[in-house]
């Protein structure tokens, strides 16, 4: 099944406390459809400016991406992102937002996106995805993710949005905010209350929580010891999730569980270099190996 | 086969923000040695005052704990701590120190305790840790716990310590100092490479990571919903550990990563109380049931 993710597509700059790199290819939507390309065909919508390097068009087109609802604005300049990383490499300071032509934002689907079984609002307003689903007929599963600036100033679109959905991402921190409770256990069954069948909890190095009606369970991140760049790692974890279930054409326990694995395996390639850079460089094989021993780590 | 625990035996008080308990039974050695308990018999070696309350010998006899090392000071006072723990119960501050008779612990272990296969010496000074280590002829497998305290004001007897041990335990945070590597997969095994065999990181709620020569893993945190008090979760993550591993007379890596498994199950019952009051209450029978829940959570 073809997977449909509608984003932020970006230009970061980002600094760690050893490198730096300029205008690389970023953005939420592209970390996930990246990662997602190792598994299913991905329908891209999201927007970018004039400024916008044909080169990037092509890199996702190569990987089966298909970029029909990336709109280029005349005139624009595409959303620009500028963060830097602290030496423990998981928190970060954003120096600069310019987000540009995706301020306005206003994602319109190609017709045959709006048939999409399987489709991912990756983080943005939740009156922007609300505006996605209203175009979308009859999906099999929705997920979404989200952020702490949406639980503070959309809170009652963020509510709609939850109520509508299938599964929500988020991280520990938007969790508790989200929820009011420290404990993620209890605040990851909260936020199920609120509407989405699954909610997955991404802790960063610390790996993901899963939380269904009948299931609560955790997988660790998989202990690279080569952390770069951790910017996109939620994206690709979700990418590498939504990609491996729209494969199967199935969402089952079973074959949920075996995605956050693939999620987990993933964002744990996509932190070992800058952009796409690792990602780019690696095929689904090695996908498999590192899921393999990721598989044995996790036995007794 | 018995396992040996030297160190420390307390009185605590603790605040959580929403209760508090006044000098109740603590110390690593106490709840290394009750989580433990749940495997083998244990030799404790402590040092207590003459305000020791004889019930908590009883308690501790009651489990097949040998209280023959515990000294009691005629005229002296149990060390107590006092500590306050942080709305997300994970950072905690110390309120009180009173070392008492701890401050001069000189452990002299019983004749039949020297000849101890399994020993583990619990969190304290490096140069007391190294004392006992002399009077132990021919171990199998001696473990030790460290802090930063140690890794600030006696490096060069925690160096001895670490080429005299064959496992060490200690936190993220300490393995970072101990290091200065802010990445806890090369930290870990830089640790290993100053003596021990393998290296344990405690994560608190995320869990463990182990190192070795052929294997690095990591291993979540059960996800319990009600962490009420988290002291001593460490000391009972090490005893059950040390406890398998004794009773089985193993520390090949199966057994060892089955131990680390027991660990993170019977510290996911001590933090779900005060004290030792958790595990006061749950037989064997209850820990392999969660922990059987645990492989089926980690099993894909």
């Amino acid at each position: 099944m073809p997977l449909l993710v509608v984003g932020s597509v970006a230009l970061d700059s980002v600094e760690t406390p050893t490198q730096r790199r300029e205008n690389v290819l970023g953005g939420s939507a592209v970390h996930f459809a990246y990662a997602a390309s190792f598994f299913t065909t991905v329908h891209l919508v999201g927007v970018v400016g004039e400024d916008w390097p044909p080169e990037h068009t092509a890199l996702l087109a190569a990987r089966n991406i298909d970029t029909t609802g990336l709109a280029v604005i005349p005139g624009g300049k595409t959303f620009r992102w500028r963060g830097k990383y602290q030496p423990n490499m998981n928190d970060r300071e954003t120096l600069e937002v310019h987000l540009n032509v995706f301020e306005r934002f206003d994602p319109q689907l190609p017709e045959e996106y709006r048939r999409s079984k399987f489709v991912f609002l990756a983080n943005g307003s939740p009156t922007v995805q609300l505006k996605v689903l209203d175009q979308v007929t009859g999906p099999s599963l929705v997920v979404a993710d989200t952020m702490d600036l949406w639980i503070e100033i959309q809170r009652d679109d963020l509510a709609l949005l939850l109520r509508r959905i299938d599964g929500l991402v988020l991280n520990d921190a938007e969790a508790k905010l989200l929820t009011g409770d420290e404990n993620l256990v209890p605040a990851g069954h909260k936020v199920r209350e609120l509407g989405p069948k699954f909610v997955i909890i991404k802790k960063g190095e610390h790996g993901a929580m899963f939380f269904g009606e009948h299931e609560t369970y955790v997988m660790p991140a998989y202990p690279t010891p080569q952390v770069i760049d951790p910017t996109g790692a939620g994206d690709s974890f979700a990418g590498g999730m939504m990609g491996y279930l729209a494969a199967q054409n199935a969402f089952d326990p079973k074959t949920l569980k075996q995605a956050l694995a693939y999620g987990s395996i993933v964002a744990s390639f996509n932190v070992e270099d800058f952009s796409l850079d690792r990602l780019k460089g690696i095929t689904r094989a090695e996908v498999d190996s590192r899921l393999a021993e990721y598989r044995q780590m996790l036995s007794f």
